[in-house]
């Protein structure tokens, strides 16, 4: 019998939803908060979908996370908005602040918000996708708990901060980057050392500030963004939009809704959307980006590679696929949202 | 006797400007290029200050680039324009579509301008740090002639495409993030060559596709973006932003005005400023700003490192040194830009 079974994704949405107002949670932020997990489970990043349901549902029992915040609006300027999320669930304040973006850009051209005690809202790319879906370039930031050193540092400021970017295309799907801005990951860590690996240089610094590809080390040190110097100042500026900017902690106070139990999480997510129509008839973009695609598919591939992909490009494949075959969930975790009340999934599994 | 000569700013910059008016630049535009490449050289961004100006010279001698453009702003919406620089010099272009776009941001909050048919412009963050001097969150990208391979191909398409983007502070400096969104670069690689010595891994690929310190192997084959498929996705979207959008070439089309002879180079520039007022008064941001700031130098050092220091800080060291003391020049650069009509400049170096 396999690990996994396939789940509609209609499915997995209802059983989400029936969790989440199982604890109070308002019918249509259910639905938000439901389809923005499962949209990253249909793209593939499994490790944003489902699988954040028993630590939202546990900070929904526990008081931790608001089920029914009071999530007001400032409106600044006609394009800009800053959205008090009342430490609500994270996906919920996430459509809301791309909802309110499109809104903006669809009668000015351009919209943004800047969200406040916020937090954990699973996939960027999930938000940044409904920007391209709109004809918009869409820009999703956030910050998390501090894991990472800024560049020099030994100890850790920074979180994974995710960095989403859509921009629209034709005939192809749209462009999506959405990468965290750490190099890799403690759970990733914790593997190579279960299975006696090194990790690749540039992951992390042992305790004593050193490089190092020792997992043990790394563990008892700190992690590290991507790209070196360069990342780094990537990593320091999405805490800087989404922090600094929003009226959120920053700067090592944002904590997370998995595992603390202190005080309410105090993320931070900063949303741009602008139509591609600002700047060129949106027909003529989408015919240039779908040439830009072109241009970049038709590359000879590097060694190891079979074909040279976009970004985004690999999650609409999953999609499709999952979209019409079901999305893969491992039996433990479907075992413990039906105990958690997420009914329609299957009981026996 | 020492390789460099210490010269005043204000000297450099007059003779920019002889240079440039020499061969029929008007003298507000040679004036604005003269301003961003000294802004350069003010920051110790020494590759993309005055070292540009002989090729610019050369160029606009050729008439590759043309003394006199038509530089024409087309506006599609009030806070969105798109300005086509008619081939000109890339410094006025980035200056003209920064002020347009601060101009829009005083007015609604935000500007935006895309810049087509355009050249080398110095460094990106002279012009993005002219947003936070007005309060204005800025960024700046470009696109550039093709040097790297995006993610698993093995030939390349993309340009350094810098991106910079600077964020007002209160007392201390803003925080400008300038940088190349290539790895490494050809100039390194040929350092190492004549050295003897190998290339860090992930700046290239050798002509067989597969990754390589070999210094030949690297000039054989081809560049990698930074931070791997992030880095790459990062460089792939500055090629989206500054080309696609703004009607410039892109995906490989760009070429350089230092070394091609056969067409215009087709460089488009993205700019985009947005006021931080828009989400809260400014002198809260600012203060929270210094916070952040506060908070990473606060942090204790990686071994090997001094202090901990963010994106800009050095370069505004550097500016204050040279702002005070002159900016070192090569000799043999003075020398060149003398020959080219550069009045002031110490003539017996």
């Amino acid at each position: 019998m396999s690990d996994t079974v396939l789940v509609a994704a209609k499915t997995v949405e209802g059983a989400i939803g029936e969790v989440l107002r199982r604890r109070g949670v308002p019918e249509a932020d259910a639905r938000a908060a439901a389809c923005g997990l499962v949209g990253a489970n249909l793209r593939g990043v499994d490790t944003h979908g489902l699988s954040c349901l028993p630590d939202y549902a546990k900070a929904l029992d526990e008081k931790r996370l608001k089920a029914t915040p009071a999530m007001t609006v400032e409106r600044r300027l006609p394009w800009a908005a800053t959205l008090d999320a009342d430490n609500g669930l994270g996906p919920v304040a996430a459509t809301r602040a791309m909802e309110l973006a499109l809104e903006s850009a669809d009668r000015l051209g351009v919209g943004a918000v800047a969200v406040r005690r916020s937090n954990h809202f699973g996939a960027a790319g999930v938000y940044a996708a409904m920007a391209a879906e709109r004809g918009c370039v869409g820009i999703v930031t956030a910050n998390a708990s501090s894991v990472c050193a800024p560049f020099g540092a030994a100890v850790p400021l920074l979180g994974t901060n995710p960095l989403a970017v859509a921009v629209p295309a034709g005939r192809y799907p749209a462009f999506v980057l959405d990468m965290a801005t750490s190099e890799g990951s403690r759970k990733k860590v914790r593997k190579a050392l279960a299975e006696g690996k090194t990790i690749p240089s540039g992951w992390a610094l042992g305790p004593d500030g050193r490089p190092t590809t020792d997992p043990q080390a790394a563990l008892d040190g700190v992690m590290l963004p991507f790209g070196g110097v360069k990342g780094a100042g990537v990593t320091l500026l999405m805490d800087i939009l989404s922090g600094v900017l929003t009226g959120a902690e920053f700067g090592g106070r944002v904590l997370s809704v998995m595992t603390n139990q202190e005080r309410e999480s105090g993320n931070g997510h900063f949303v741009l959307a602008f139509k591609v129509s600002a700047f060129m008839p949106d027909e003529e973009f989408r015919a240039r980006m779908d040439e830009e695609i072109a241009r970049l598919k038709a590359l000879p591939p590097a060694a190891g590679f079979d074909e040279v992909m976009y970004p985004g490009e690999r999650e609409w494949r999953i999609e499709a696929e999952r979209s019409a075959k079901g999305i893969p969930l491992p039996r433990s975790l479907v075992k413990e949202v039906v105990a958690l009340g997420g009914e329609g999934l299957p009981a026996e599994v």
